[in-house]
């Protein structure tokens, strides 16, 4: 939809398949995640199944990802509030790593506050991915992002740092970090791999 | 994907909104059609759900509507035999219109031979509106269609009347809604609706 050539250091399927193919390969793609949902269950209670897969419709329609990708392009050029630009990531990008996290929780057995809580953790974790996101297009080194960089500035996107400007945005990272570990106290089981996975998003160089 | 001006009389979503954004209206309507299967459940056992929105996923995705539309796309301007435009036709409408029969045969709690009978009735509905459009293409009135007349053939497009003739397609039209209604002989109760059905695509003119 950004029309770009490069994605991670390859050539973005747009360009080697033709933009109709890329499009159905999303499509394609879309949908079969919900047959491989429902179809590899295993013997997983079925209301969990049915709850999980719920969530992930939720966090990639209308009010998650598809919703915050028509958002993003809608304000393009415009001036936004840091409330719409949060808004807009947490649809984007958050809501889909926000059920990355409470689709397992879910199928686990998680309920009422400790859910929230891992949905409080996913979502900021989301938002973490974001800021990070937006403070490598300035100064990332594209060798390593394989993205062109300043690329949203081109595009006359909202980002943290164009908000804020880039310390306060690196500020508002380390909170977000330390935020999205304290989601976690609540377990009393070892979940160092959860932590150390909000550490490597905020370190993050690619 | 085929950028058309018009459908069924009006001006297309890609004309009055841009293509992302009716690009965006299909991914975030595909979604929201898994979250509302999953959500209004109502007290049908949650088995016959999960099987429902199994058979959907499996009706658009990549071995259905999204293979079909592929396939459709990759074989313009080629010759091909009939077996593979009838299974791009079974696949990129057949199956969705399969899939509309069989989910709430599902959801009613048929089973075995009952539930196959039902899908064949579905799967040659689906073929049979795909060679009455075809043939509407060629000698529809396009102010009863709403479409340009004639664009498969533009497009170097196969369709029943290119590969068999006007004459033939016809019969092949008469044929398959003959065998649609047979589908339906194992029933014992009143299904005058879905004969109906398959008559009104029989002779539709739009």
């Amino acid at each position: 939809m950004d029309d770009d050539d490069y994605m991670r250091g390859k050539l973005t399927n747009n360009k080697i398949f033709g933009e109709a193919n890329a499009l159905l390969a999303g499509d394609a793609l879309f949908t079969w995640a919900f047959e491989l949902m429902l179809q590899n269950r295993g013997h997983l209670p079925q209301e969990r199944v049915l709850l999980a897969c719920l969530e992930m419709a939720k966090a990639t329609g209308p009010a998650g990802m598809v919703g915050g990708q028509y958002l993003d392009m809608a304000m393009e050029n415009k001036e936004i509030s840091p409330e719409m630009l949060e808004n807009i990531h947490a649809l984007k990008t958050g809501k889909l790593i926000q059920a990355s996290v409470s689709t397992g929780a879910i199928l686990g057995g998680a309920q009422g506050n400790h859910l929230e809580s891992l949905r409080d953790y996913g979502k900021n974790l989301g938002l973490l991915f974001q800021i990070t996101d937006d403070l490598l297009d300035v100064r990332g080194d594209s060798e390593k992002t394989g993205k062109e960089s300043k690329k949203d500035l081109q595009r006359g996107k909202a980002t943290f740092p164009k908000i804020f400007g880039i310390a306060k945005a690196e500020d508002i990272a380390y909170l977000t970090k330390e935020k999205t570990k304290r989601n976690l106290s609540f377990l009393s089981q070892d979940c160092d791999f959860f932590t150390a996975l909000a550490d490597y998003i905020y370190t993050r160089e690619a």
